[in-house]
């Protein structure tokens, strides 16, 4: 197979690199000394039998976080971080994952409980396992890497060449000749991304091969890790071979199962591996890989990219490596896995050679920069394994005093990271927070999401056979079209509402600033509201809180209300405090009072000071990346201390609360209150109805209401509403100020999925 | 009542002008000669049972069209125009709408068939009207007016006097008085208004009691109208004395029912008089107009505010007549009736009073000018009966020949001026045409439409209990939410689509420049689209329609694109004619091809003329108040012009096509052709398809077809989908340029309304 050339020939380079990649990463739940729990696979990730993202392994401690496959290295890490936030955030207090693929703290083998999936063969394998290999040894976890070469390239690389007659026999002896030259020089990975270099001696069920304090590179890729028996083999000199011979071991009963067969590549492509012959094969997935402890989720990035790099390597090799060089590369492989990870290796030579041509390759794809200095720095590792990740783990565990040390205090560290922003999923922080906060529940509950476009808050969600699409959070086909439209639009809400039988304050429209002018006489004396029509922000809106006594004041309102729509409202003032409910389908989920922006005195500090102590709370941010916004002490917060005679400097006394705004923004630094269990049920019925007299599923309602503890009375003195919004914000209500958290994105889920029964 | 002192001292004069009014207007089909047609009430107008706008009145002859109550005597004169622009352009061919009152062309009364309706009572009260009256009178037609004062006046004038106990009582006192000053000075109106001077001499069944060339002033509103026997007197002292007098006739049976009790004022509040003891005066109903046969709806706007101004006037007197001054009232309505039009009134100097008094109330409520001038004309035609209405309708009979002549004329004038702008509702030409569409065809259905706001284009639509809403004449309840969310969006509506099985050429998203040019290989020799990613009106586009050859292109392409959004597409260019499918639930009722500017020649005419000559098109216009826009000879037209060799003082050839512009926008003077029967089923199949995977029920699905007349076939070369459309435009294919009128509108009611089964 000449692909140098075919690339090189029909300008290649860039598809040859492009491909898809998705992550699966198993590890240990552990308790904060990082001995192995006993507990159950959490209840609240869901059902195995169906998750895509968070399953358990061979037991029930053994979590296995697997990411969608994605055309992005970079990708599929975001996903790999937002799964580990999920689970990290989810797990009891008293558990954390694990970050060594070699276990410490296991617990007596009767108390390892197999994975208990719903499917009764699922447990039977495992239990076949327990028998057959010890449950010690299926304690053992690692990174899969899972690689699809770009359909694309195949493609066009099949056109260009005359050696296979059919696509498939082209893309199938690509697959082989990856997996074989893998096979063949796996050892170079090894000796760089080992760490697994000992384990506590009751996991060899007997005498440890190990001397007193001897260090290896890596136990799991050894013969003491999960490996078959040396009669198991399987012939690689041809797709064809590898097919039979698996077929025969399996029929010999060598194997219960073709999937019990252990190797460092899968080739994938259907259930059995006779499918790869019929179908082709789809993607490799390559178990090499012990789990990094210096990395949060095992890997890093740079690694998940070299060893692109490497696999890419693999196939622009002249060569096609046979049964024979698999079987160097695997004798190679056990001795590096048993050499010090202190020490140099014995195939060095080869190491560079190989890693040298991987670099010539990259240069003549014109690769990046970026990805030349990863293969550069891996071949200095060559030369100094210190700085080898078994290398610098060896120096950890000197210091630490154990691996299970290690492994304890590197997994409070990743938890504690993981509950830094607690609000968001850092990996997707540039998507709005509700979206953050819908996307973690998804992962939590298992429903596929594909992020269809992260600028616009593009979701598309799939359980089964079930489609949906969500955006911004909480628009979906629940709602009608026409509901959004109708609150758009002021005039429009209170006419549809008035005819539903609400109370809404009566209003008159104006065109122009004469013809309101003009009807003065109508609202002299009266307490009135002068707004834009359909401007949303508060902007050109005067209050007339007691009453509108002349003219001019009037006409000036009307003129400041015009400046922002061609149309001006002139509405009756309700008197009241306003309230945000959060309704979904017959229920109101929340309700939140909105406070303007203040501080409380405690007779100590000053208001600077209780400013900076308030917004020291991890909630307050910059309003977008987080939940609350800080409270700012600029010219109209130091105008508003000023008119109740303080400066920045005052010490306020204790329990005095300071106005530091006179609007209830949360935007500019208010504090949002859940008051949903202290309103009168009478009002959150009164809400559902005017959600559903507008066809919205989904709706913010703002009533005005003078007493919430009051039953609703059906005239104005008793309450009011004034507008409903669409598509409303959550995260206010998801982690209020004060008050019970109310997690909507939790309700969005199960009104798409009613079929989710958990 | 002191009412001039209570509106004086408390401010109320603003309101006390206000109201809410409504019109009523009966006429006879004709023929274009002025014979009334013995054709059956027109099937299109949908069912007399429930039709709120256009009704029959007593024959089958008798169009009784109505508007709803306006707070603006401006929107009633608009219902009206739309009403009778929907009824002129509905009547059969060779039918008319008679302008004047009395009948002319009367057929043999056998012939004329009482107005049948479902209720067989409805139809047996006419019966009893033929028998006891004879038809022809039935067949006299007028304007009824409708007049409610504001609410909010009656409450605050109420709340501010001390005469009576409750609301209700100084409610119908108020409307007491207001009709029994009304029926006192009803001749002033009936003076300046009046237009049934004569009438053709068979309508008296018997002897005329008109001389030779007699003309009076109001046939309908004299002794030979339409009244009762004179043995009918009902008492007018009081509301309780009127329901008792009026009960009492029907007990005596000098009435069969109480609605057979003709006054030119009927208090309105429920369907029987006592009612409105009970539950009180809703409005006043007066009708006493005559149909002025100058204006085209039968009634000037001006004069429907004199008569509000003098509706006021009766109120604002001092005295409140009783039912002595009502006999009065009637004895000098009846001998003004009978008055030569071109004479003075006998009652001249009363006249004045009453007006001047009128004038002082105007003055004192501030009114505006226009009010006050429209009465100093009223009592110009006091001193000169020639400018009343019956003044000159005189000259128009003595000028045409004939009342009837006139009638005729004047019915195919404004029938002709109905069709002027065919494709509009002249008075509501502020909202979009579709709009204009729809609401013409929920007038001529019946479909009660409320305007929520029109600038907005936002309607409700009431049919029974069933509410709808419509925003742009297709957004309502029956599309979710996120359909036109995904549609909004290129990318996603391209990854829904693919994911659903639709063929989408394939794209490519950058959010750089440096990332596009990078991945520049990718694209080298084909042929595609770069665009951005959002922008919808073809800004920002390049097409490579052989293929990109070098990277330079391919770059300032890019650029261009991000000139309009942050991120572009690069997308594969499809081969073939872009279609514009309409789609409706699970139909495609349309299919639009869009044709850039263009003129065909005729070897005789220049450039310049054939652009002219297709300007001329009443189709075409600016084209946001017309279905097409006219073709502009700008500079881009010019350039077009002269890459073809030719400027605009060319001659072209006979038949010879001459592109004025390369886009086939409808904006830029494109033509629009109707190819719904053309285009293989196939397709329109496929467009359903797409409209259901964006969860869309109306949608505007652009497919490019090489061929539109095979088959389609599962693959790119066959067809492609490049976006869909929320909202999509419907007049393009309610009015093509050419092939056939599609009416989407009645599509949209039939979507809504599935019960209406017309």
């Amino acid at each position: 197979m000449k692909l140098q050339q075919i690339i090189r020939e029909n300008h290649l380079g860039l598809l040859f690199q492009q491909g898809n990649f998705g992550l699966e990463k198993e590890s240990q739940r552990v308790d904060m000394n990082g001995n192995i729990v006993t507990t159950p696979h959490p209840a609240v990730f869901g059902n195995r039998s169906y998750h895509p993202y968070i399953q358990s392994d061979f037991a029930e401690s053994q979590l296995e976080l697997i990411t969608p496959p994605n055309a992005k290295l970079e990708d599929s890490f975001r996903w790999l971080s937002a799964i580990h936030e999920v689970v990290l955030r989810s797990l009891p207090d008293d558990e954390y994952i694990y970050p060594l693929s070699m276990p410490a703290g296991l617990p007596p083998e009767e108390q390892i409980q197999e994975a208990q999936f719903d499917n009764p063969d699922d447990v039977k394998y495992r239990e076949y396992l327990s028998k057959t290999y010890g449950k010690y040894k299926q304690m053992v976890s690692g990174i899969h890497y899972n690689f699809q070469l770009s359909p694309e390239f195949v493609e066009k690389a099949f056109a260009a060449q005359t050696e296979y007659a059919t696509h498939k026999e082209f893309q199938n002896a690509l697959y082989m000749k990856l997996a074989n030259n893998f096979l063949r020089y796996q050892w170079i990975l090894l000796y760089l991304l080992a760490a697994s270099p000992t384990v506590e001696s009751q996991y060899f069920c007997g005498k440890s091969p190990l001397a007193a304090g001897q260090f290896v590179r890596s136990l799991r890729s050894s013969r003491y890790g999960y490996v078959n028996s040396p009669e198991v083999v399987v012939n690689h000199d041809s797709l064809q071979s590898y097919v039979e011979s698996l077929e025969a071991q399996v029929v010999e009963g060598l194997l219960i199962a073709e999937k019990e067969f252990y190797s460092n590549v899968r080739l994938r492509g259907g259930k059995k591996a006779r499918d790869l012959l019929e179908n082709g094969v789809k993607y490799a997935e390559f178990r090499l890989f012990d789990l990094n402890p210096f990395a949060p989720y095992g890997i890093e990035l740079s690694d998940a990219k070299f060893i692109h790099t490497f696999l890419l390597g693999m196939l622009w090799l002249e060569e096609t490596s046979g049964q024979k060089e698999v079987e160097i590369g695997k004798q190679r492989l056990y001795q590096v896995a048993m050499e010090d990870p202190r020490s140099e290796t014995a195939f060095r030579a080869e190491g560079e050679t190989v890693l040298n041509q991987i670099l010539a390759m990259l240069e003549t794809l014109g690769s990046s920069e970026e990805n030349r200095d990863l293969v550069r720095e891996k071949l200095a590792q060559l030369a100094d394994p210190n700085q080898t990740i078994g290398g610098r783990l060896i120096q950890a565990i000197e210091q630490f005093g154990s691996d299970k040390a290690v492994g304890a205090k590197f997994a409070q560290t990743y938890k504690a990271q993981a509950f830094e922003r607690f609000y968001a999923l850092s990996a997707f922080d540039n998507m709005e927070l509700s979206t953050q906060a819908l996307f973690f529940d998804l992962i939590q509950q298992g429903i596929s999401t594909e992020l269809l476009d992260e600028n616009d808050q593009f979701l598309a969600l799939k359980f089964g056979e079930h489609l949906e699409y969500v955006k911004n959070g909480n628009m979906t086909s629940h709602d009608q079209y026409i509901s959004p439209l109708i609150m758009e639009n002021k005039v429009v809400t209170k006419k549809v509402l008035a005819k539903a039988g609400f109370n809404v304050p009566k209003s008159v429209e104006f065109t122009t600033l004469e013809e309101a002018v003009a009807h003065y006489p109508l609202f002299e004396g009266k307490a009135v509201v002068i707004k834009p029509k359909s401007t949303n922000y508060g902007l050109g809106i005067t209050i007339f809180q007691q009453a509108v006594k002349n003219r001019e004041d009037f006409a000036k309102a009307v003129e400041i209300a015009f400046r922002e729509d061609k149309e001006v409202m002139v509405e009756d003032y309700l008197v009241g405090t306003e309230y945000r409910f959060f309704v979904l389908g017959d229920e109101t989920l929340a309700v939140l009072l909105r406070v303007p922006a203040n501080v409380v005195g405690d007779g100590v500090h000053c208001v600077k000071e209780l400013v900076d102590l308030k917004n020291a709370d991890p909630l307050r941010g910059d309003g977008s990346r987080s939940p609350l916004k800080k409270i700012a002490l600029g010219e109209i917060e130091q105008l508003q201390l000023k008119e109740q005679g303080l400066t920045v400097d005052s010490v306020p006394e204790k329990g005095q609360t300071v106005q530091l705004r006179a609007n209830s923004n949360i935007s500019t630094g208010g504090d949002s209150i859940d008051m949903t269990d202290q309103m009168h049920e009478s009002y959150k019925q009164i809400a559902v109805g005017i959600a559903h007299a507008m066809g919205a599923k989904v709706c913010g309602v703002d009533l005005i209401i003078p007493d919430l503890t009051k039953p609703a009375e059906p005239h104005l003195n008793s309450w009011g509403v004034i507008e409903a919004n669409f598509n409303p914000m959550m995260m206010m209500h998801i982690f209020p100020y004060q008050g019970k958290s109310r997690r909507l994105t939790k309700a969005v889920i199960k009104m798409l999925f009613p079929e989710l029964d958990n």
